[in-house]
């Protein structure tokens, strides 16, 4: 049995050869909570060892965030820093990696009046966007993956001690981002060619367009012209091959902006802005959410105001009801872990990966465009999902939320 | 006795009400080592009670700055965020006021080859224009201040437990800052008007020169033409009169950069880009330091290469030999106390508010241009200062160390 600290190592490992890729020279940036701190510590020595040229730490505080949200006024919360986030565009576009780690008490905002959440949100995402745009263009090479968060741990594991939840909390890391395993880097190459074998299958076959049946959901998902499936390891503009997020468990891709029919439930809760949103159901016509509901959803149907495209899906996710995220039978209500327990949708920005051409092209081919991206949860042990052909004639993709290819 | 909690509550309250000035709706843009959470939840909590919209916190972890000068090769060395840096230029230039919380390490990096800190902060110092300059131009509110970081701790009483010099320290800190004081905002406005009398006086007499007389120094410091005095609280151009600086004893003003003549022998080890740099001598011609030595100065002797105006003179400071960090008999190695126990010059890059006029008047006015700002001790109980008119009259402004006007 390895010991904490080893284990931190191997993750670290796993991140910048598996997740990152990080190159010779490279300069790292990386968003983390100061909670985090080892772990980021473990992957710097990694990043280092590797050759990185810089490491650049942006760490968050938890407690000032909360304390923003109770003490500062409407007026206060619009403010964003936009300075920062063009910043930070530019680093991914001057050739900085990211690396985003991941946790933190999902239910930190509970407390605090949904029009606060809502309005720091938006001028949030107003300012976020240089950034993420830069992301969903792919240009550099990036990856998240999540660190065991004592708030956290906590809200998963309330009846246990703080230090035994962490344990229990790391254990499921541990298993899902396959550092339990004899040799995790080893782990992560064949899974990542596991995943190409799908991509390869679902691009060969050019459907016009998904259909999911499950418990509340007959849902038509079309897909983008041109449309390009993606999963696990991927190349970035920059020509480092990287596999965004740890785990990752999805094959994905682009709906069309004006092609999704019908209606769909959520089958797990999702963890926004700081509330643990449930139930959410979406009726679509002509691409467009023209009715959504959910409970605790108020910041989450507060983002789905943000502009023309917040209101339209970006993109399309199919994981087995069966994979390791799932295995571990806990809802982590944090999407990084929770979409890759089950197949997915999310609401604004698609990615330049999953449409070719420029972004204007994108659009034409029905790729679309918003500052937000939202994954939610509608995969589950009682999903159908068929591939449509053009001219009706469909074939079995998934059946009981397993893949049948 | 106050608890440690009450007198960080306080030291808060001097940093935002005293040395920032904060303004209601005002982002708060603040650096700060990590050990200094705790300082920086009381600072976000002042802030946010005075309105303010936002507190960024940049927040650096020196574990991880000594890895990269332990493990990175020179040419990984010259890469410094410059994305960073510009985007904290335009955050001051868009309003945000400036904190930079202080304490850390001074022998952090000790062992660690002088070439390699050469580079690497050459690249840092390079970089860091955009913002040394909004900060020099004096666009915005700013301040710095001290906490009593468990590393810099052990530095000045290696002999106790750590948590003791922890305390040791906090108290020395309390004292310059005066939050031992029964009201240390009042006592602040109180030393605000005494370090603006010694402003007005000198501003009244507009000496040509300044010379100091001490061991190992015979130094006529030129004043530039049109040069201001400024000390304590002064007003940024943002309108905010904030005291940059947490403590500051010092009046100081722009050396005339083509004017300074003599030699030079620094009074306090200088702590300066992780090493501890004695005994520097410096001899100046037509106002360049034509020759400089030090012990431990390869660091800082390297700096003084970084361009044109980095071995002229940017800053003449006096501060009595009795102020109150002189006065708790410790050598902090932290420039931004040990500067208010002495009288002091800095190397490098002149203030804005020191001289008159657009960047171009003031260089013509004799201020310096150069992308370094270091300041170093010249002063000491046994330093005579006097002031000189063009005619060669002079006037006694300090005898043995203290102010005779």
């Amino acid at each position: 049995m390895k010991t904490l600290d080893e284990r931190l190592t191997l993750l670290a490992e796993v991140v910048v050869r598996v997740g990152l890729n990080l190159q010779p020279r490279q300069e790292l940036v990386l968003t983390a909570p100061i909670e985090a701190v080892p772990l980021v510590r473990k992957v710097a020595e990694a990043a280092y060892r590797r050759g990185a040229s810089l490491v650049l730490p942006l760490l968050s505080d938890d407690a000032l965030t909360l304390m923003r949200y109770q003490m500062a006024d409407l007026e206060a919360l619009k403010k964003a820093p936009a300075w920062l986030y063009e910043g930070l565009a530019r680093a991914y576009r001057e050739g900085a990696a990211r690396l985003g780690i991941r946790g933190g008490d999902p239910r930190l905002l509970e407390g605090v009046p949904p029009e606060k959440i809502a309005v720091a949100q938006e001028a949030q995402a107003e300012a976020y966007r240089p950034a993420l745009e830069a992301i969903s263009q792919f240009v550099t090479n990036w990856t998240l993956v999540p660190f065991a968060h004592p708030a956290w741990a906590r809200r998963l594991f309330p009846e246990l001690p703080e230090e035994e939840a962490v344990n229990r909390l790391w254990e499921a890391l541990f298993q899902v981002t396959r550092v339990d395993q004899e040799d995790p880097v080893a782990a992560w190459e064949a899974h990542n060619r596991r995943l190409g074998e799908l991509v390869r299958y679902l691009n060969e076959r050019r459907f016009h367009a998904l259909h999911f049946r499950g418990p509340g959901t007959d849902l038509t998902v079309g897909l983008a012209e041109g449309h390009v499936w993606q999963g696990g390891a991927a190349q970035a503009q920059n020509g480092v091959v990287c596999t965004p997020n740890l785990p990752t468990e999805e094959v994905f891709t682009a709906p069309h902006r004006a092609r999704v029919e019908g209606y769909v439930t959520s089958s797990k809760p999702l963890a926004y802005g700081g509330q643990v949103v449930e139930e959410i159901f979406a009726r679509f016509e002509g691409g467009v959410a023209v009715e959504v509901r959910a409970k605790n959803g108020e910041a989450f149907l507060k983002a789905l105001e943000a502009d023309e495209g917040a209101r339209r899906l970006g993109e399309v996710a199919l994981v087995p009801a069966s994979s390791p995220v799932a295995k571990t039978g806990l809802l982590f209500l944090e999407t990084l872990l929770d979409e890759n327990a089950a197949s997915h949708l999310a609401f604004g920005q698609s990615y330049a990966e999953n449409v070719p051409g420029s972004p204007e092209e994108q659009v034409q081919r029905g790729g679309n465009q918003s500052k937000i991206h939202i994954d939610w949860m509608i995969g589950s042990p009682d999903t159908d999902v068929d591939g449509l052909y053009e001219d009706g004639t469909r074939v079995a993709l998934m059946r009981r939320g397993e893949w049948v290819i």
